[in-house]
């Protein structure tokens, strides 16, 4: 039966797995709750010009893309940025600024499936639209750090550089943006001397060169050296100066909101998107070598998707990576083991009753498991116990008689008759 | 900029819509959390072969299907139960049963755009495997039943037939499967005449099509009644009678759990999908004209795809059906409208000190906007009232040499000087 399983690269999420991602969905749906984002859907199935406009060609090569019985060509959404963009660009072009939204749900890339990388996989992302102040950058970081340290991660640091740094320098050297983008996308794969290979060939100055191989080079957490190292390098570099200190801004900001981020500068970072115009970051955790979280500043976007000029800051956090590192560091979730209940007739007359009793219960707002397999007691009893159930309520005809019922506290091995219509109290008093 | 839109059948939820999707998801969670479903997730992705197994040519040609990148002939799921037959066949095949499973998530079908009716959508979904018994059949009902009422729908109706009865029928004439599946088709599209067509020229006798006819005309919510007349209908097929004594079962169960369910008995109902073997239903409201929810059991699909013998009843909720049903219904969110608090620094070097105060307050569980745009102060107030801010927080330096700041109440035009530190506190003792 090998056609019948998921196909390659695609999951199941089990009952446990399907739990920790909701959580940590939960979670984030609070943050944008504590933030001020409002929660938007946007569909899977987008334009294939839409989302490969500015993927990038990494991304692009990558794409679930096809063409619908219509004809269409269409692409599962690999990111959710463009989709937002688009919104804001069209349906929302009127709502006043700054405008926070939120959206969460499942992506699409067709990349090689490895530890943590999926070809589907689950983000959610928040945009701040409509300002360019160094706050909103701020803003994104720190929303962020909120939803990293709430879901319990520990030891995570934010990698975090600035695009306008090095194609500050490669504009004032006069490459041509396909240039640029094609030297960031090496760059964002680390192959700095291919990229360098191709400044050198588009006949970049021997300064550029050289400022360019220092910048990939420097990196660090003492945020105060380091700035001050990429100012001087820059120096001569207007647009590329005015990054560096757009930086200096964002940082001192974080720092002085009183969160302690763990943060690190890298000089030469750069990320697959080719969307990206100012600072950019992601995050990471010492047990994995893929980032939890991503994300930057965009500011031509919503432009070339024919909105207004509409500067914009976002960040995608990987749900299912955050569960794997969440998986690591053996944190546990924060969530209550309720009660569980379970319902047994002692014979098949008795089943109307076992369901009344269950319904009547579940109006209380208590979860019950009704025994639908006409089992013995002693076997489905023996169930109850395998599946951690708390309570068991066997329905008999003698205590019915007298409007009561068995109830049996698995974990202390006790049951007494109790009336049915003190059955909710007494289940809501007693410990899960 | 025709390009930059969502594609024909697709559609955005705005944060108003958003917000009533994720109510009935989370409505649709706390019912199975109330009946000891097991939440799972299950990929968009899945192999067309399994999708497309048992789906019905209805739906098997509105399939969004197409090779990935790697050749493999793959299809937007169209429903979640095969998905979730497959795990339990495969990966859960040792799990105990009974087996609640719960799923919820978007679906793909190239229907023609209509109210109502869209090509991306989403269900909650239900599924009860390993028992054959009616208490199965009633709790799917029951917890159906649940969710309506916990979303706030007002006089929905429960259409209930079972495909045992015609199935049997046509079984006992011997017509093949294939032709039987193609009469339920038609049934399903109430193309009456034409089913009863395929029938007579597959060659079944006289008496047969005589049942068949009286059958499709017969419905009517006097269960008893109608139970009765399907009884004599049926009498000599002895599958058939089989079938109308199981519904008069559930029916019963589901009538003495006390729940008051409003139920239509149609004789006649079939469905698209080709996997149900037993019991089936749909839910409507009289102000749509398409199901708000449907299911049935289906016995065969978990052995279909290679695992035990498994008998299953489930059920799907259209989760943007039930908003469109609401919306008719003006049905009001039973969700509390939270404080949301706007801070604004009186000038660019107070936001240091404004991201300090929005974060502690954040870390108090206080929803907090920061302004992020260096609007003046009125300006940044007249903002606050559009968007229905309920208090607002003024960062200035007078107030803050005495580590204090302004908080205004927007509804009661009202403002004070607060110490910082004793902000949260009055903040959560003032009303939304």
């Amino acid at each position: 039966m090998s056609a019948f399983k998921t196909v390659r690269g695609m999951r199941d999420f089990l009952p446990e797995e399907a739990k920790i991602m909701r959580y940590i969905e939960e979670k984030a749906r609070k943050t944008a709750k504590l933030y001020g984002y409002k929660e938007i859907i946007t569909p899977v199935v987008e334009s294939y010009e839409l989302v490969a406009a500015k993927a990038g060609e990494e991304v692009r090569a990558r794409m679930y893309a096809f063409e619908d019985l219509g004809g269409r060509k269409v692409a599962l959404r690999p990111e959710f940025t463009a989709s937002v963009a688009r919104l804001v660009a069209t349906t929302m072009r009127n709502e006043p600024k700054p405008l926070r939204l939120f959206c969460v749900g499942s992506l699409y890339r067709y990349d090689e499936p490895q530890k943590g990388r999926f070809r589907e996989f689950w983000q959610s992302n928040f945009e701040l639209m409509g300002s360019e102040k160094p706050e909103a950058d701020a803003e994104v970081l720190l929303l962020t750090n909120t939803l990293m340290r709430t879901v319990g991660l520990k030891n995570y640091t934010f990698k975090i550089g600035h695009v306008g740094v090095l194609r500050g320098i490669l504009s004032s050297e006069s490459l041509k943006e396909e240039t640029q983008n094609h030297v960031m996308q090496l760059m964002d794969k680390k192959q700095h001397e291919e990229a360098l290979g191709i400044v050198k060939e588009a006949g970049a100055s021997e300064k550029c060169l050289k400022t360019m191989q220092r910048l990939v080079s420097l990196r660090g957490s003492n945020i105060a050296n380091i700035l001050g190292e990429m100012e001087k390098l820059v120096r001569e570099y207007e647009a590329a100066s005015e990054a560096v200190k757009n930086l200096g801004e964002i940082l001192r900001l974080v720092k002085e909101s009183g969160e302690k981020l763990d943060i690190t500068i890298d000089a030469g970072f750069a990320r697959g998107l080719e969307y990206y115009t100012g600072m950019i970051f992601e995050v990471y955790t010492p047990e994995l070598d893929i980032a939890l979280a991503g994300g930057g500043r965009y500011d031509k976007l919503v432009e070339l998707f024919g909105g207004e000029p509409t500067p914009a800051v976002g960040v995608a956090h990987g749900i299912d990576r955050i569960m794997l590192a969440m998986q690591e560091q053996r944190t546990s979730l924060t969530t209550v083991e309720e009660k569980r209940v379970m319902v047994i007739p002692v014979n098949e007359g008795l089943i109307n009753e076992a369901l009344k009793i269950s319904e009547m219960l579940r109006n209380e707002g208590i979860a019950v498991e009704t025994e639908v397999m006409r089992r013995r007691v002693t076997k489905a009893l023996e169930d109850a116990d395998r599946r951690g159930i708390s309570h068991v309520i066997i329905v008999g005809e003698r205590e019915l008689k007298e409007e009561a019922v068995i109830l049996r506290d698995m974990q202390k091995k006790e049951q007494n008759e109790v009336k049915i219509k003190e059955l909710a109290e007494k289940l809501n008093l007693s410990g899960a």
